[in-house]
């Protein structure tokens, strides 16, 4: 019976426009995959023929799909958009690991799964235990996937999240510039394209800056790619720390501070549209919470950290700061060598997330926001019962739906973390590093605590846990509610 | 002007009435502090004179200020009660650590005050490095405040805070047996009778079960009054590991849960009322989550702690869940010592607590089912946009607004947690020490993680450590919004 109602749910699934789309996709993955091959081809290294095989690989095989299911009927609905969103991901890193598994750069292919998944999702997990004897290609190729997970996910999150209903999302459909038409399609590839535009313009801007500030134009445009996706990867063991320049620091610090932000009001910033961005409230409360906790660590490093020097002081505690909080996961500076009081407080940030709208991951700001302006209402009407207080957010009520909805994200949220935990702690993981390894991993930043810490990797991870790691990247990279829906019965139903 | 609101507020706030019930509730605390000069006397031990002063001083007072605010207009509204509410137990603490601090078995006002704080809190954390060294009469009085103070909580969370609409405990009022009178006084008088007579006979019963078990009368007594009032606070350095009885620790295991379960729901089981007690859905997820979770710990304990045998495993993961879930704190092993799967767990286990209406405290199960419920409906809305699916408990709907109340109260919980554990951090406690002691006193538990965990005590935290986690087992036994209210300039204005 149970099994009947899911054959039809499979049937009225419009599994060929599915597999057309993924088809197609997959062609783009083996595009860009040619362009990491002729990086490969210029400085003359090894990987090259596995980048070209892989290319190849997929734009033949995606092709073929293509070609196959053309004649797939468009009608679809929010059921295929949770699949084909869900499905992207994973089939992006299935085919994304064949550069590093096939130049046996990476030799496992657990461990080869996981780099790339971190760097779709923009995580910046890494398995690495000496980045910097990659082959040039295969580094680009590290950094292209987390822009291409950032581009990625600024559509998802301005153009599909929202019409899904997902996560509270729908509160930002109305900031989205552009036409609202009744279609999903004509609407995605309006808002993409846009927001394309700056995404790649702001690539470019910072890659200019830190090519100036004294970085080779290899690296600038690989961490350029990677602090726009709010990933992390970087092509150095140490990090940014590689990079002592203070200019090169601040810009990137700069940047991944305006990836953390609504890419919509960066669209509204270029077109001259200042007020709506200054009065836009979820920006406020980041810009707030950035200053404020990095004046906090900056003190307190420049008072514990002996001949550290003011300005190296407030510079760390603003690299980590912003680092952590737009889920980034660069380091300047181990934060498990702080005190107690910054590491407890880096460990809360992990919990904060960049904006909605941007390539961060997290909780997000306006869903923070949001709860606790509704627990402070809450105590009003404590006081006040026959008052009527809604939430008002950008000087608009927000709909107890939404707030429903970002509750229960919220409670998601806190659920699948302790879970998490447990899992972790079955492979003798001590609590820090369980908690630690499932909150950067959900959260999409990269570093986490304990023996998973800045200076650490997941390399000693065992393979389950390192499956088990790529899973919590992709269901926080799609703001839970996508894929868990997959896995529930509800979605199948009917 | 906002201080003359202030004072507006204060004119308007009936003090003279506050006060003469201060005073009366003073002389009642003087009265109980006969008994344990009672229990002095007859051990004829050096604390006799202590008792009978603290006693005398708290009966005079208390009886002075009665009389001189005997006239107070009873005109009370929902802010006396909140100003009652949380006033109460700080002059309790205040008072409730003479006999300590006087007799110089705590000769620290500090060590006094954390010590009577987590007593009248039912929370059990103690910052006594030899227990057993204290005479009898303190040692009873120890057990007799956190007696009093699970006979408080059960009061004000089956009759006060529902009338005062904190934290969704609203839900309840239908359930508690006795007549609806539309006055507050004669139905918490009435609730209160009928309840504390239950709470009294358990008493009784499980210490005649303890002293048939083994236990003297004394020992029997003093766990008695801290099973009853999920408190913990044993009169051995061991706790209940001290009593190796199998017979005894059943016995505890099983006061436990009955302490952790609502009070009226006892009541309905005396009254016959079986049918109503297996369809109350709290009891089912409580009861539930303590089957599940004892098994598998028991299970665990039995493959990795070595020799130690299928019935202490079994008997071990029940007690030190039913323990940790009904926020009691007894420990018959550290679970710190445990393989780190089993010691997340017990932290995970932190933040359930036991039933609302019962004497333990934390975020309690019927918060967590309600939130768990409303997100699994809410994954059904994102299918079904226009169906309209209530969250249902017990079978009946639950109203949006108690929803927002509970997600209100564990958003504030949550962000109480968060800040506590900066706090703590700046003592230089590490992040599991810090989180652990938050978790612990907000949630009135008792042992905690690293320095603070059950093997250890809380003597070395710093006097401002100790004040505060106090203030942390305040807010936490009397469900956040009651003290946190006080705080908020929403109370005051108006």
């Amino acid at each position: 019976m149970c099994h009947a109602k899911q054959q039809d749910g499979l049937k009225m699934l419009n599994v060929r426009f599915i597999t057309l789309v993924l088809g197609l996709l997959l062609v783009v993955e083996g595009v860009f995959m040619s362009l990491s091959a002729f990086v490969a081809a210029i400085y003359g290294e090894y990987d090259l023929p596995y980048h070209l095989i892989s290319a190849g690989g997929c734009i033949s095989l995606g092709g073929v799909i293509a070609l196959a299911f053309r004649k797939a009927k468009k009608n679809i609905g929010k059921r295929e958009g949770y699949v084909i969103v869900s499905m992207v991901w994973v089939v992006f890193s299935l085919f994304g690991l064949l550069p590093f598994w096939l130049s046996r750069a990476i030799p496992s292919f657990t461990d080869a799964f996981f780099e790339t998944m971190s760097g779709f999702t923009t995580t910046g997990s890494s398995i690495l235990n000496d980045i910097e004897a990659l082959p040039h290609g295969l580094l680009f190729w590290r950094s292209l996937i987390q822009w291409l997970g950032g581009m990625g996910i600024i559509v998802l999150s301005l153009a599909i999240l929202p019409v899904l209903g997902v996560g509270g999302m729908q509160l930002f459909v109305a900031e989205v510039p552009g036409p609202v038409p009744d279609k999903l399609h004509p609407r995605i590839t309006e808002t993409a394209k846009r927001l394309w535009g700056i995404y790649l313009l702001f690539t470019l801007i910072e890659t200019g800056l830190l090519w100036i500030g004294g970085m080779n134009f290899f690296d600038a445009i690989c961490h350029s790619f990677t602090t726009m996706a709010t990933g992390g990867y970087s092509t150095k063991q140490a990090s940014v720390a590689y990079f002592s320049s203070p200019f090169i620091q601040y810009v990137i610090i700069l940047f991944m501070f305006i990836a953390g932000a609504n890419f919509a009001l960066s669209y509204s910033a270029m077109h001259g549209k200042f007020r709506k961005v200054f009065e836009n409230e979820e920006l406020r409360y980041y810009f707030g919470f950035v200053v404020a906790f990095s004046l906090i660590v900056g003190v307190v490093l420049e008072f514990t950290e002996v001949g550290l020097g003011f300005e190296k002081a407030f510079r760390d505690g603003l690299f980590q700061v912003v680092s952590i909080i737009t889920t980034t996961g660069y380091a300047t500076a181990d934060y498990l060598l702080w005190v107690p009081f910054l590491s407890v407080i880096i460990f809360l940030l992990m919990f904060f997330g960049g904006s909605a709208g941007s390539t961060g991951g997290g909780i997000k700001i306006v869903r923070i926001v949001l709860l606790l302006k509704n627990s402070y209402y809450e105590l009003k009407r404590l006081v006040h019962p026959h008052a009527v207080i809604p939430v008002r957010f950008n000087s608009r009520a927000v709909a107890p739906a939404i707030i429903n909805n970002i509750v229960a994200f919220i409670v998601i949220y806190m659920l699948v973390v302790g879970i998490s935990m447990i899992v972790m702690s079955i492979m003798q993981f001590d609590l820090p590093t369980s908690l630690g390894a499932v909150a950067t991993s959900i959260g999409n930043i990269g570093p986490g605590l304990g023996e998973v810490g800045p200076a650490m990797n997941f390399y000693h991870v065992p393979a389950f846990g390192k499956w088990f790691l790529s899973f919590l990247m992709l269901i926080g990279r799609l703001e839970l509610f996508t894929v868990i829906l997959l896995f529930s019965p509800i979605f199948w139903k009917e």
